[in-house]
């Protein structure tokens, strides 16, 4: 049986904790500097607030200043840090770290280096251990359409552990696989973390879709949904989720498979970057979209920011060609601009040759 | 401008009127032997009780008894008949049709021949229409995410347009083309066909992972929705529809795109093949949900029944590894046992190779 430090008590980190005590680990859960009120509740009475249930017995919380001593004897780390929380992460880690301990995160983003090459966090994160000067550990990726509170009441979910070394997932998918946690190991880091990341950006546009319900000047006779918008948006979105992960020299077949369309669909199927879509498109302005939504972290903005920084230089490159990525123009533009201007459906599906 | 013939007078058919009739062109709407209530709302005041809404001023109501006279003069045949009406019509139309007329059709369904080759419905009306002794003449196709009352809405709608002959697929998306209703022409009629009729069936199961929390011995302490196993469930089936339509010798690219993965996510948004999924996955038996759901056509069914029938062949002909497909195996067996097993998780993905 191992040992785990989970660090960071978010929704997403906490729930991973119910198939890894059902398999008869010990869990330690780290909470950061924002996780006080959840980790004094655990502590008391093992009740996760955002969870809204009891965690399994098996977990031990532990307060960020107890840190050092959660790592001691621990057999591997999950980070359950958000994108903007890896650095921080990484350097609190590499302060108290005496050894390398194997890292698995559930971190969804995107950065881009000045070449426009996409980094995946897991990149990011091993980089920042090395520069904040703590052991050399390989950090493995968790994707697919997983939402936190399903996997908390065990339901069904299927999930790809990725890592650069094959071994390490495969010890990875053993320790946390359970009858209801379905995971495939896989040596595909990239193209996971790219689809996965991705999908959160073009979610918004689906929820724009639909947002254009809420524009005070629709009238709704047909009762209508704004399907059809709707799932054009959704059928270019996975084309060009393809398209970066091909054109970025990975392979594809995740786009269109559970990492990319499934975890699409379950992301347009609720969420804060649909809710914030759907204000946009109901005709908000992005600044007063984002005050509604004050205090929740949009990871979807900047992946778009990244991306934006990242296509001129692809382009360049000879390795994008813009016309294949209508959407994600559209996107960069909304957030620059700051408003939603029609969706472009005419420029979608170039594909579709005649 | 052109004078169209809807034969079939159901939502979809009817709601192609709008298109047509905002660009000018004249639309005859000839009911079917079931759509006698509807031809007579229609032609008492424009009223059609099925889009709840009234049809464009340039719509002429038929009895089906007055085909002949509809026929006269008209320059195309939009055939909106279900899968189940396709011989009957084309039938009817070999009676009274003077000379070839383009026809072009909403038709979802699929069937497979001897060879367990699959054929898609525009190769059966063509060869119903020949049998019948009718003229000669070519059916495209009209696939896509596309639920009739929102075309009726006038929202945005994205659909493809195939025909064997290039020019005819050009000359169908000029006369429909609106500034909402936005077509794809292609040449691609199979890929189409076998992609918009699969992802009818595929949305079965993802009805019965919802289901599965209307079981009544489930408790949803988690506010869950099983998005989880809906969205595995969905990434396997894009992946199916794509390996189906590429092992039938075809292009692949729709399957991950608008007639394929957009197609199906509209499609598991709502509609009878999520609700028998619902009920299936709920605990009833095929015959239970069958009985609630009286009256209401399952072309889902019909395509189960055909992929049922061509498997074993396209097997024994080395084109299909039934190892690719758990979840059509899943379906064929739901339909046969009547009842809905557990999902197949564990045999979903394997191309995600290790």
């Amino acid at each position: 049986m191992a040992t785990a430090v989970i660090f960071g008590a978010g929704v997403m980190g906490s729930a991973t904790s119910f198939p890894l005590c059902d398999n008869g680990h010990s869990v330690r859960l780290v909470g950061t500097h924002l996780d006080g009120e959840i980790i004094s509740r655990v502590k008391a009475r093992r009740y996760h607030p955002d969870l809204r249930k009891n965690l399994p017995s098996g977990v031990e919380a532990f307060e960020l200043t107890e840190l050092e001593r959660a790592l001691d004897g621990a057999d591997f780390i999950l980070s359950g840090v958000n994108s903007y929380g890896v650095r921080w992460s990484a350097q609190t880690l590499a302060k108290v770290l005496q050894k390398p301990l194997p890292i698995i995160a559930i971190t969804k983003g995107l950065e881009a280096d000045a070449n426009g090459d996409l980094l995946s966090l897991t990149t990011v994160y091993e980089r920042a251990l090395a520069e904040a000067g703590g052991p050399a550990c390989s950090v493995s990726a968790i994707g697919g359409p997983c939402i936190a509170g399903e996997l908390a009441a065990r339901r069904h979910s299927c999930v790809v552990f990725a890592s650069d070394n094959r071994k390490r997932s495969l010890w990875f998918a053993d320790i946390f696989r359970t009858s209801y946690y379905h995971i495939w190991p896989s040596a595909e880091v990239y193209p996971l973390e790219i689809a996965v990341a991705l999908k959160n950006a073009y979610t918004l546009p689906v929820g724009i879709a639909c947002g254009l319900l809420d524009r005070p000047e629709s009238e709704d006779s047909a009762g209508a949904c704004m399907h059809n918008p709707a799932a054009a948006v959704f059928g270019q979105g996975v084309n060009e989720i393809k398209y970066l992960v091909k054109s970025s020299g990975y392979n594809d077949s995740f786009a269109s498979s559970l990492p990319g369309a499934g975890d699409y669909y379950v992301t347009c199927a609720g969420g804060r970057n649909m809710r914030l879509g759907r204000l946009l498109g109901s005709g908000k302005t992005m600044a007063e979209a984002r005050k509604e939504m004050e205090g929740i972290t949009m990871e979807s903005l900047s992946i778009i920011s990244s991306m934006a920084a990242a296509l001129p230089r692809l382009k360049e490159r000879g390795i994008i060609d813009m016309d294949r990525l209508p959407l994600l123009n559209y996107l960069i533009r909304t957030v620059e601009e700051g408003v939603a201007e029609p969706l472009p459906f005419n420029k979608f599906f170039p594909e579709i040759h005649f």
